[in-house]
């Protein structure tokens, strides 16, 4: 799928059939993550993937926004080393980008679950094993999509300044 | 250009041929960070399209991994506001994410550099008039490029486990 066309039409979807996702369709989005950017080259990422029903049905019983996590074929959990670069959240958070959008362009649904800093995160840690100082980021549920939400966005006259903040 | 192929093969572009980034193009690269995902669709981003020669030269000169900015025809600066999103570092990273995906895709070259906690941000911030509380995340320089840098990342195997963390 085209690259722009992955970017305008990815949705976050939390209802997903029953079908797993394919091996092969699953390294395919954990190599879009390993080629992401970070500061320095530091690539301060795991990626955890969880297959397992037991632990999936265990996250999503924390999880106030993500019951869904339990239905979902497979998840991946980003976690990230602080310790390894000055910018682990953002270098963290490119990684989860490039693996929404390489599912969506693989014909996956995917959504994006924040654990970074909320009461769910301490949690999840424990559920996946996940040692003292590395930070739990994000939760990527994925499965083949039974639902099509629309989004909208604000548009780019909203958002958007030239050279000074305010100008337009 | 395909996704995944935009993915692998981006790669952190800091010098640049002279030519202007057209303005359609320019559009297309902001409408990608606009579509990027964000807590409860919060859109925390204000996205500063800095054209002007001075004030990427202001930019530069405090930068110091980015004296290339001054070179860049154009450097999109993300700003976010804290209080919009309880997870707008992500949120803006994924938009910044998204951009330099949709530059690569155009045949642009681009490089993330990383502001937000830094002691550059709020230097950057003045330079750019970004208000009290609002936060600087990133600077994208933009350019077609005139390098073609190698880059390396570790291998799955050093950075994926399954169901719970150190499991192979």
């Amino acid at each position: 799928m085209d690259t722009i066309e992955a970017i305008r039409s990815r949705r976050s979807i939390r209802s997903y059939r029953s079908e797993t996702v394919p091996d092969d369709i699953l390294e395919q989005i954990l190599e879009a993550g390993r080629w992401a950017p970070s500061a320095n080259n530091s690539q301060p990422w795991t990626f955890i993937v969880v297959r397992d029903q037991k632990v999936r049905r265990d996250l999503a019983n924390i999880a106030t926004y993500g019951r869904f996590l339990a239905q979902a074929p497979a998840v991946i959990a980003v976690a990230i080393d602080p310790d390894a670069s000055p910018h682990a959240v953002e270098d963290g958070a490119a990684a989860t980008q490039n693996m929404l959008l390489a599912a969506r362009a693989l014909g996956l649904g995917s959504c994006w679950i924040g654990a970074y800093g909320s009461a769910y995160e301490g949690m999840a840690k424990d559920i996946l094993a996940i040692p003292g100082r590395k930070r739990l980021l994000s939760l990527i549920s994925l499965g083949y999509p039974s639902e099509s939400p629309i989004e909208t966005r604000k548009g780019l006259g909203e958002i958007v300044f030239h050279d000074k903040y305010g100008q337009k």
